[in-house]
Parts: structure tokens; sequence; C-alpha cells
């Protein structure tokens, strides 16, 4: 620890938007105006990326209603990059900075922002230069290391549940198979916050799929099939990273290929040769760098097990079966004006957390959140992890999130237990109430006809 | 108009739920409540194929505490259906009413539940069946006709705004092309009502398509690069009942399948012969009755529009454009939690009045709404239409809806005029408030380095 200097602040955010990554900017805004040790308080224009432009803006110009209005709009208001920096990166910030006199630097963001700031806070430590490096925490993936649950999480799943509710009461009224796809490429926390949105047995999501157990395709059918034919309607969860036996995603697995063959499903397989194409027609390339084929329609995975459904239901039942599926899409990290408090509240607090620790000693670190009570008791306390570790620096790329553990995954593989229910519903804020007739049926006689 | 004959009540739900259709139900419910002139308050379910399979149930056993759970849930608490009655479905639903003693008969649902109701009311009237027949309107198409508004536009509307807000948010912090893809297949009320998004002169969307105006794909396309290149982003409403020049669904028009190759996108066109084989595995018909093909992905025309730009783009500039699409789906019609006051309010009210014009003397009607005040002023009462007239009966099916109006549509047809947002915005019952930073560049020199 060495006494704070005096100095310029730099605040930047970065990687996906959310709906509450605004709080966190303002938090820091609003606790840095409050200590005389930062003179400007800069911000920096699409992240890393306005930093090497110099494209930086004066925040201490923004007022205080405008500041309150920013912090509940969804996006990022400073713009956003998705920028891994290298070496010589880092020594062109420290030119600049220098330049600028700027001594703290705030990173709002997730896995690879943790990870960009936690580089150049490695490099700044090597060359000497008197640069405090702080991450401030957000993704809707929920899926940082070291901390309970990450700021941008508790909205997004608030959205997600809530969408869930809609959807399956929209599935009671005229049934059959809804399938919804949610974000969530690498690990399964808001595809499971689905579960929040159960009350009753007889609630949907009946099934949700997380990347973090690898399915067969099969296997998933069967289980829709099966829902179906007991509950007369099944209503799906399905990350959009769900996984092969192989691990690879569903849709780019050889091993599901393979089985799609033996399906003598071959027709599904045909739209990732057309998007393949159109990848080539526009200047891409049909094959990732795995040499797997990119399949990125908006729609593609949820047209793909509908596809699939509608074949095999068909075959098993010689019925047709009304099958819908939507793809949840950026409303999950953007909609507008429907956010968990608890959750904004939280990214409030972390991004003020990180100017107090900036200027009482500490070089760098990451806010974390710890829970302390739990369930109508919940309440959480931040408290400063050590970057390298929150942004698993040194590590291998697939070690450096949190899967969902596996006490929140039922036996299956195929839903959450109510340990994360319990861990995840008060992170939501509170969600809108079910309403269901008794319907009881009319078993005596009417009156008689006049 | 005759005395209201003492007698049972028959409510029923039909065609795709909303957020505040069961507030109509519970309109009826509770106004029924209050007059002796009904004795059992019955609800069919699956609305036509209930009251058919005589699958009935007994309302006054229901609390008033789940009533209002229930109006405050989105879905079809009774369960939909989708039915439109022959001449002997009528005579049986007599039969069944004669046995049962009901007299009252109150259908909630859109266009194809009015005619199905003026049917029977017809046939009704013919038979000198004694039976009072009334529609209570309901559907996020707002596309009825005679009634300023429908029940069910304003929750959907506000939805659909706020999903803007946050996308147009969400591509302003990592810009590039974000194209939305709403329902209304028929008309475009709701995609329109996206323009409610746009506050200041840079907010998106900034176009707006809309099935009433015929467009080509290279028109769409050139707008869209027109906008990209002034404003470095755009962001693009798309109704999904979007049409090419010849009026055919932009995804099976053969202009635009002409237009595809004349583009040399004939990869595009692939998609759609591979979902008519699916079609096909599935028992189901790759090609619709007039000739068309059935390309049904839940993403497939923003995958259109998305890979059609990013050939058109990478021709023009040789660059690579960063290009999203989402089809909103059907959280537009079921998201809980999040709905528009007035339109809840009005929905309740349009249950309630049926009933009440049901025993002062009316035979039939459809509850229609008529605006008194707008803007902060705005005020509306409903009035009882002709239900005939409401459900178009007698017209061509092309007539037997309402089109968002020419003064509504801008010159280019591309966007909504003013005049459309004094007419939405007010249903909406509110926005969230859109905070953007000043931004002011770091114009001075910074304070010199230590």
């Amino acid at each position: 620890m060495t006494a704070a200097p005096k100095g310029n602040l730099v605040v930047g955010q970065s990687g996906g938007p959310t709906q509450v990554i605004n709080q966190s900017l303002v938090g820091v805004i609003e606790e840095a105006l409050k200590h005389d040790v930062f003179d400007e308080i800069i911000g920096a224009i699409n992240g890393f990326a306005g930093i090497l432009n110099r494209d930086f803006v004066d925040l201490r110009r923004e007022s205080p209603e405008t500041l309150e209005a920013v912090a509940a709009t969804p996006g990022a208001a400073l713009g956003s990059c998705r920028f891994k920096p290298k070496d010589e990166d880092c020594e062109e910030v420290f030119e600049i900075f220098r330049e600028l006199n700027v001594h703290y630097f705030f990173y709002i963001g997730g896995n690879d922002s943790a990870l960009a700031a936690a580089i150049l806070n490695k490099i700044a430590r090597d060359r000497n230069f008197d640069l405090r490096v702080f991450h401030v925490p957000k993704t809707i993936d929920n899926d940082l290391l070291v901390t309970d649950h990450c700021p941008g999480y508790g909205s997004a799943a608030k959205y997600v549940a809530s969408s869930f509710i809609g959807s399956d009461m929209d599935n009671r009224a005229l049934p059959g198979v809804k399938i919804d796809i949610c974000m969530g490429r690498t690990a399964g926390w808001l595809t499971a916050s689905a579960a929040c949105a159960r009350r009753g047995d007889s609630d949907g999501p009946h099934l949700i799929y997380l990347p973090e157990r690898p399915k067969s395709l099969t296997e998933i059918l069967d289980d829709i099939c099966a829902v179906h034919e007991s509950n007369g309607r099944c209503t799906v969860a399905i990350s959009e990273g769900v996984v092969g036996p192989d691990g690879f995603e569903m849709i780019s697995s050889p091993v599901i290929a393979d089985e799609l063959k033996d399906l003598g499903m071959d027709t599904i397989l045909e739209s990732v040769t057309v998007m393949g194409a159109v990848e080539i027609a526009a200047g891409g390339a049909a094959f990732d760098a795995f040499g797997h084929s990119q399949l990125s329609g908006s729609g593609a995975l949820g047209d793909f097990f509908a596809n699939a459904l509608k074949i095999y239901w068909h075959r098993r039942t010689n019925k047709k079966l009304r099958i819908r599926a939507d793809t949840l899409g950026y409303a999950q990290r953007s909609f507008a004006g429907y956010v968990s408090k608890v959750d904004a509240d939280e990214a409030r607090l972390v991004g003020q957390e990180a100017v107090k620790h900036s200027i009482n000693g500490e070089i760098c670190g990451s806010v974390a959140l710890r829970r302390i009570g739990n369930g109508e008791n919940y309440f959480s306390e931040p408290f400063l992890a050590d970057l390298g570790e929150v942004a698993g620096l040194g590590k291998p790329k697939k070690d450096q999130f949190r899967p969902v553990p596996d006490n929140f995954i039922n036996e299956n593989g195929n839903g959450m237990t109510q340990a994360f229910v319990d861990y995840a519903l008060p992170l939501l804020g509170g969600l809108p109430p079910k309403g269901i007739l008794k319907a009881a049926p009319l078993h005596h006689k009417p009156t008689s006809a006049h």
C-alpha cells in the first residue's frame, strides 16, 4: 500500500452492455466527485480503444440529473469495446496516462475486461508506473471467479424468469412445445434463472439444458416427448452454449452431426451449409479456426431443436405437434425499464467501492460480493478481491470462468435444484405474481331451462 | 331490445393470448357477480372448443384474491383456441346452451373471435334462440375495425418500445446494424410502436418497415446502408409481415426471389429449400395452398435480412459489418410484470361494459373504445359497436382488419410520423427514462505530470 497520489482518473466500460452497467459508472463518478485527490474525472469512449485513440470526455461536466438518468438506462453510456490489450498497447496506454497525469484507472466489465485490467496492472507493476487499476464487475453471464454473483446478472435473470412466466402461461393457453433459447455461451447461469419462473408443479420451464451438461440430441428430444406425453405440453429453456457429448456446441458438434445422420435428419444439417455459403459470400469463412462450421443465424439453434422435434414427434406418433421456438436475444441484457432493484443497487455500490479502495492505499483489485444473509434476509457486502485471481490470469481460457456448480443442477442434467433457486431468487429483487384459476368443474346440474 | 332473461352466462377466450386478456375476463366475472339476473357464471375451457366438449368451470367458486392475481397474469386463464365455427357447430352450441339454460355468451378475442361471435349471433337470431352475444376485444395487433384501439395493444407496444430503447442503447455502445423483427402479420401497428422509443434525433429505430408499404429488398438494404454511412450505426424495426412489391411476404415473394437471383444472392434462398424439406419430413407440406414455400423458422426473416445485408455491405465497401438480428417473439404478447396501466384498466373496463350492456336490453355487440382527450389529457370511453361491423361479417378477409392509415406512415414508407406517435404514446402508459451523457470532450490540457 502506498499513499494515494493526486492525479486524474480514467474510467471505461467494456464487453457486452447490461441493464445496470451504467449504475456502476455513476457509482465511480459520484464517489470520485467526493474526493479531492482526483483532479479530472475522465471517461474513455469505447474502453481501451478510446484510450488508445485519446477519445476522452470530461465527466465533471455532467449534471447530477443526467447521471441519475444514465444510471437507470441500459447500454454502456461511454460506449464499449471488445479488446484484449497486447504488451505494446499497454506501453502506449502508459505513455498517454503519463502525459495526462492519470494515476487511477477503473474498468467496468466482465471476464475479458478483468483480464485486460489484470494485464495492464501487471505491466504497470513491472514498469514501476504508478497506476491504480481496479476492475468493476458486470456480466449477465454471472461467471466471474471469486465473487458470489455479478452485477448485471440479477436484472438479466429477472428478465429471463419474467419472460418464462409469460412464455409458460402462453403455452398453457395454447398447449404445445415452447422452446426458448437463452444467452450464456460458456456458463448456464442465465438459462438456469428460468427455473425461478416455476411456482407450482405444473409450471414451466419443465426442462432446462445448460452447457455444463453435455447431451445427445436424442436425450433432449426424448425428454421433451416424455414431458409432453404426461403434461400435454412442455416449456423448455436451452442455453445457446449447450454442447453435444463431445463438448462442442450442439449445432457444430461432429458427434451430433453423426447422430442426425443416424436419425435420417440430414435435411436439418443442410442449413449449416447454407449459412457457411453466406459467410463466404460476405467475405468471411464458413469454418472457424477449429474447423467447425459457423452457424450464427439468430434463430438457428431454436429452429434446429424445433425442426428435429417436429420430425421426431411425427415419426413417433404420426401426428403434428404445435412447436414454437424463440431466441430471447439482446433484450436479456438491454430491456429498458425492468431491472432488479437489488442488482441496480449492488451495481452502483461496486463502482463506489472501487473508488474508495483506490484512495485507501490499495493499488489494484476487483470488487467482489459476499453473501451475508439469504432468502428474505438477503444481504451482501462488497470486498476487494485479487485482480489476477478474478481474471484467472495465467489460467487456461476454460478455467477463467465459473460454471454452474453440480449441486445446482438436477441428477438428470435437465433442470435446476432448489439450492439453485434459493441462490438466484433474492438477486432478482422480486418477480410478478402468477394467478391461476382454481377452475372447479361445473359439476352440479345448472338451473332448469325456462 | 328485450328484457334480460334470468339465466346462465358463459365466457370464453380465443386467439393469441395477451398480457391483459385476463383483465377482461375478470372484468366480465366481477360485473356479472353484481347482478342477480345471472345464475351460473361459467367459463368455457379453450373457447369454442370447450363449449363443444362441454368443458366448463364454475367461476363463482374463484376467490377475489385469485381473480385479482389472474387479472395481472399474462396468457389466457381459461385457455384459448383458434376455431372458426361452422353452421353445424353453432347448432351444437345452441343445443348445449339450451340444456344448460345459457342466455349470455361473452367471447374475448381479436378479429377471428369477433367473427366467430358474429356467426354464432347471426345463426341464433335466425333460429330465434334467445342468446345475448358480446364480443370483448383484445389483440396486440390493434387491427380491429371501428374501435380507436384494442386492449392488449398498449402493453405489447410498451414492451416493443422498451425493447427498442434497450436495443438501440446496446447498438450505441457496440455500433453496427441491429434488426429487430416484430409481430404483426397483416397490420404494422405493433412494429410501428417502436417509433415511441425515439426521443432525440440520434435515437433508433432509424428505419421502420410495415406490411402496409411493399418494398423491394434493395430499397431496404440501401436505406440501411445510407443510415449507417451517415450515423455510424443503424437500428431497424421490421414487421414479420413485410411484403415485396408483389404483396407477398418478403421471404416467399416470387419478385423478391427474382431480385435475389439478380443480386447473385441465391445462397440465401437455399434456406427456403431446407425448411421445405423439414416440413415434408415432419408430415407437412413444403408449399402452402398458394404455392409459396413455407419458411417458418423462428429467426428466418431476421437472418434473411442480416445475411443479405452482410453480403451487400461487403460488396459495397469490401468491409465487414457488425450485424445482429433478433426476433422479438412471444414475449411481445406475454412478458410478465410489465404492462401499460392504461391498457390494463381499459381491458378490465371492456369486460365490465359488455356485461352491463347485456342486461340493459342489448342483444349483441362488440365493446369499442372512443378517444376523448389525447396527450397528457388522454381519456377514452367505451361504447357498444355493431358486432357484424367489427367482425367485418360478409367482407373479404383483407377488409376484416384495419391497417395503419397513410397519415401515420412517412413519405418514404420507412418510418412513422409524429401523428402516429401522438396516437400511440398515451396507450403505453409511460416509458422508462433514457439518459445519455453530455460527453463534453476533454478539451483543456489536464494538470501537468507530477
